[in-house]
């Protein structure tokens, strides 16, 4: 036996799920496939600052995600705020203030009667075994966009149910079931939760970037990091398991799996899986994101009075933030590529990204923003180690149907990463519960 | 360079492929992961008869499967119809005959309006780019269990839906989109013929059983069908393409995969290939299907005047029929265990299994079916080089962002598979379908 527990991942999840078994005196090994630590949070310098291509925002209620960094000495600073957003619908670009958009009194009237709705009727759906819900078949029957066809009629209020789905899921309405939204939005606090910056998902970031918490983590456990590591094949006998890597074995008498559904469909296992854990892995698409920077002499949008925050249903980006760093005088824009517009710009050079994606904050914040120094991005879709972000999506009837295998231990082998989590699920807190829960889970096992 | 076409998986598709590939005077491979050819079809004595585990019917306008059949010296026989069906919804049994079940009248009005309205609609899709249909974001926007909450209202007609998507796609409606519903129906020829047994996809049997087919053309290539070889790796560069195995690599100048999206997504590509692409082999889930065969000393429901056919909303066997071979005294009921059914019973023992299709056959057709000679299944969602069938499905959203990689090379990599035929999607003949189109592809490629 090389340890009594390996992880296979080591992003947030497994990591601590590592740092936990080691803690309780255990041998643990982490298996990693990438070259680094963070999974999908990768922080990286641009011009004088560390930004974070990947996971960006901590916020309220996110306890452990909170309390971890601070042990680790990170600092937190706030999402910038300060402003008029824009709302750039068809060719229509408007400002606002606060969190509701600028839209007609109809459109308005309706969105607040939805979202009180949504906040109510989410808080309905179990945390921990949603499937048992008296709705739940019939939530997870139908897509959200059906939902909005059948109960939303406005053109704002579904444009603006439309660029949450994108904001918190990186996909189209489409592509995912009504009750696994409805158990998202609860599983972070609700709709206003996720979608907003101050008290909401956005309201804070980390000081030179939140890759530096897997990083900690990492060095902390030291050489039972692996890196370079892709697991192929994992054999499971009565008395332990074997992990293979394509030049290694290694063997534990328990693992932790800590990835994506998705990344779980690449391992070959013996013997087989159950079926219910196996179709699972077939089923849960990761989102459609590409996150991209530009870098400015200074965040000349602030002296015009836009706070950088953008909601658009344009082609390209859909979503944007100031994401410039207190201390440095330079500016930074974040712009989200999410959905279909990610698939569609997935297929260009990123030369033709960069272009419309300053063309696009040439349309929100007028032509100063041409004058771009730099343009960074990172492609969740086309990465291997991911295959897309922020997280694994449920199309409809996947939930009430395979929902159960998505925390129940297979034998030895047991499942961690944030799409296990029942606490801000999809997010860098749920990540943290889902490998603490794995841990308590192995920790307790004989 | 080991051949000039490595073709990948030894089902209809990719033999069919390779033979044509060889008839052309060029050098073939083909690789098969499993120690037999003929994919989802499977052929296996019991009792003093072959039965069919997998793919079982040809029918009228299969004109591919149909004439190699003939070429290949095999005979065909009718499917048994004579007698009454049965209908079971609920605890209520009743019967009737022709394909139209025995509902209230009420039922049987808006059935047929139903089926009308669907039969002329789904010939609206275009069988090949149905993305580009004005109706196609509407329709794929939706699950098939949504389309009948807001169309269809009477139990008996939704019950028949619901008996028709799980005879089809052996899945629930929800899992489905209402695109892809119409699209594959229009493949097969509409909602009756895929439906129906006389002038439909279950009209005729294969004397001897269907993998014969594949098991023909793999004898006449010969030692170029190399069995327990699975694909873990395919590597690309400009002059050509190399496939790994575990023990062996081969390399050809290009390659055809004839395998379902789910079983490319088990195989690594370098470079990446397109996000389409890969995002497509993350959608496309199997549906769920268990099917069993009952031997019996004689056909005795016959006797009692039944065919044998029945339709059942009940929570183990869904769609049952004759399976009798002529020349053979003993009588066989196959029945289809389909959909969340499927998953279910799947976590059982074959012996609960085989109580379980026995206790429905006695409710279907009295307790002499439950003097039974033997049991046979075949669970498609528990074997590791199928991963469920009939098919791959499309949720929604996929046909409308990701059709379109259905069939686009990659390259040097050509796509084949049932899954990418435009006429008989699904079905043995769309198999052959697809196999000759990647033959000519690459063919006709310099």
């Amino acid at each position: 036996m090389n340890a009594d527990v390996i992880v296979i991942g080591g992003g947030l999840s497994g990591l601590n799920a590592a740092r936990l078994i080691h803690r309780a005196g255990k041998k643990v090994l982490v298996l990693e496939a990438r070259d680094r630590v963070g999974g999908r949070t990768l922080s990286k310098k641009f011009g004088n600052s560390v930004i974070d291509l990947g996971a960006q925002w901590v916020g309220p209620t996110q306890d452990r995600i909170l309390r971890l960094a601070e042990e680790q000495g990170l600092r937190t600073f706030p999402q910038h705020t300060g402003g008029r957003q824009i709302l750039a619908l068809g060719d229509k670009v408007s400002t606002y203030t606060g969190t509701i958009p600028s839209l007609p009194v109809h459109s308005l009237i309706e969105l607040h009667l939805r979202i009180t709705k949504i906040e109510k009727e989410c808080r309905r759906v179990p945390l921990e075994a949603p499937w048992t819900f008296p709705d739940a078949e019939k939530w997870d029957a139908m897509t959200v966009e059906s939902w909005k066809q059948n109960h939303v009629y406005t053109r704002g209020a579904r444009a603006s149910l439309d660029a949450a789905v994108h904001a918190i899921f990186a996909c189209e309405p489409s592509e995912i079931s009504f009750l696994y939204f409805m158990h998202y939005l609860h599983s972070g606090g609700g709709l206003m939760r996720l979608a907003d910056v101050k008290n909401g998902a956005q309201q804070d970031r980390i000081f030179g970037g939140t890759q530096q918490i897997s990083s900690r983590m990492a060095a902390d456990l030291g050489r039972r990091v692996i890196l370079s590591s892709p697991v192929l094949r994992v054999e499971q006998t009565s008395r332990g398991v074997t992990v293979y890597t394509r030049k290694t074995k290694y063997s534990a008498r328990r693992i932790i799996i800590a990835l994506s559904p998705t990344l779980c469909s690449k391992i070959a296992f013996s013997p087989a899986l159950p079926v219910a854990r196996d179709q699972l892995h077939h089923r849960m698409p990761m989102g459609s994101v590409i996150k991209t920077f530009a870098l400015y002499d200074r965040p000349f949008w602030r002296e015009r009075g836009y706070s950088g925050e953008v909601v658009s249903d344009g082609t390209c980006v859909r979503l944007a933030f100031d994401a410039s760093i207190p201390g440095s005088m330079h500016g930074l824009l974040v712009g989200f590529i999410s959905g279909e517009n990610a698939r569609e710009w997935s297929d260009r050079t990123p030369r033709e990204r960069e272009a419309a994606v300053v063309s696009d904050f040439v349309r929100f914040f007028g032509e100063e923003a041409s004058d771009h120094r730099g343009y960074l991005e990172q492609n969740w879709i086309a990465e291997e180690f991911s295959r897309g972000c922020y997280a694994g999506l449920m199309p409809p009837s996947v939930m009430t149907s395979f929902g159960n295998a998505l925390r129940d231990p297979c034998g030895l082998i047991h499942w961690a990463g944030t799409e296990t989590a029942r606490h801000w699920n999809g997010y860098m807190e749920g990540a943290l519960e889902a490998g603490e829960r794995a841990a308590a889970e192995v920790l307790e096992a004989r």
